[in-house]
């Protein structure tokens, strides 16, 4: 990842305290934010996701003004450099360790804000789709951390860790019951029919914010997936905030054509989101 | 935490780089361990637990004499200002993110050692028993990361948030399944009429390395308990590697008086391990 610029509260860094305590125990949340043209996409939603984790943590959450401050700033420090498709990752934690894992409730959050380079993207993914594989490594069961984008990720590095061919570009999580879950860093979305339908991240996952775009926007229903619906969908497509759509167009064994369905909403979040309109965009 | 020096892969520090996995999604393992009198207690013991961490995640560990100079900086740049009793806190983190959850197989793993003052203790705990209390948070169950001391700590920091009474001094766990665990901190014994007993932890929990100590020198055995199974005990303590072995008085309404074997282990961990022999110590 290449980092153009970096501001812990609100101030020029490169460097946290040791003393963090998102270091010692991943006691805090981040966000990982599409930055269109200088113009961040779903800032709101990114905002409402992080205030919704802090307070599951307990946190008291920056006030929306502060990150948007930060934004500036970046932007400010990044000057012409500032690449059309950028990210901006925003980290909050609990702030500096007192005693152990009892939270101080004297302990001031630390914001945390980073402008880097958008990831490698390429266009024959949206066009041909994606191949994916299932992870062998099961998802455990926490509902009081479900949804939330937390700094508790060692399950994702696991997992993410099990393939290393370029050719596979996500791999598909279970919960240790069998339920599918979502993909590494993405969420899955299964046509069956007419319908269409995204694991319910009661228990597992983090609840992405484009996943939330077609909650609202398409239909799109929660319930709970196994495997074998899965393999049976007539499209199935991925979902992150900063790739938007990609539809799946192989599983193991199995591959799927390109799917009217998904290419249909493709068309309809490029038409809500000019960042996703990847056509005109380039 | 007071902290009296800190070194990062040798040398003096106290600022982490934002781009440490540690931060990013706890990719790390970590150790506290006792130092009495300049002499680190159970050292091996911890390397061989943080080594055994690393395999598990795919995580070069560093050779021990790496950390062996780290500590020695470490005492160095305490001097005369070393207490009798402080901690050496080691972190191990994958090194800086390159691309997401994929670990970047080139990442250099970061060592992190620091030394702190000892947490503060009450002589009246080991004389008298601390209270305790049931946590409603349910532990998740991942046998992938079950055992190790790695850097996800959330569901400790939730569960240690529930109370703020200084009369209680822990809180115990359960997984999901009810089955018992151990405290947020500490690790769980129950003495059951001439059996020594302590939860199995392949599912949920950190293997502590006092708790190892008495596996293997007390005949202590593993099994599945459930919560009757802990307010029938005869006895009940607690131990951790900088507190050893503290005696349970309360659980909820329950309450024991001091226990025979529980008074005769402390003894036999005292003269085993001079840093445990809290009474001619002080």
């Amino acid at each position: 990842v290449r980092v153009i610029a970096a501001r812990i509260d609100g101030l020029p860094a490169s460097m946290l305290p040791l003393s963090d305590r998102g270091l010692a125990y991943g006691d805090g949340l981040f966000e990982t934010i599409l930055l269109h043209r200088g113009r961040p996409v779903w800032w709101a939603e990114h905002l409402d996701r992080m205030a919704a984790g802090a307070r599951a943590l307990g946190i008291a959450a920056p006030a929306s003004h502060a990150w948007q401050a930060d934004l500036a700033a970046l932007c400010d420090d990044a000057g012409a450099t500032l690449p059309p498709r950028a990210v901006v990752k925003l980290i909050l934690t609990r702030g500096d360790s007192a005693r152990g894992y009892a939270p101080d409730a004297a302990a001031v959050p630390r914001r945390i804000a980073r402008l880097q380079a958008a990831p490698a993207d390429d266009p024959g993914w949206r066009r041909d789709g994606i191949a994916v594989r299932w992870c062998d490594l099961r998802l455990s069961r926490q509902p009081r951390l479900a949804g939330f984008k937390h700094l508790n990720r060692l399950e994702q590095v696991l997992a993410r860790a099990e393939w290393n061919a370029p050719a596979i570009q996500e791999g598909l999580l279970r919960r240790d019951d069998g339920a599918v879950v979502s993909a590494t860093a993405a969420n899955l979305f299964v046509v069956a029919g007419d319908r269409l339908l995204t694991p319910r991240l009661d228990l597992a996952g983090v609840a992405g914010i484009c996943r939330r775009f077609l909650l609202a926007r398409a239909g799109a229903v929660e319930c709970e997936l196994d495997e074998a619906a899965v393999h049976a969908a007539d499209e199935l497509f991925l979902t992150n905030s900063l790739r938007g759509i990609l539809p799946i167009a192989r599983l193991g064994n199995r591959s799927w054509p390109r799917g009217p369905f998904t290419r249909a909403l493709i068309e309809r979040l490029a038409a809500a989101e000019p960042a996703f309109d990847f056509e005109t965009d380039r």
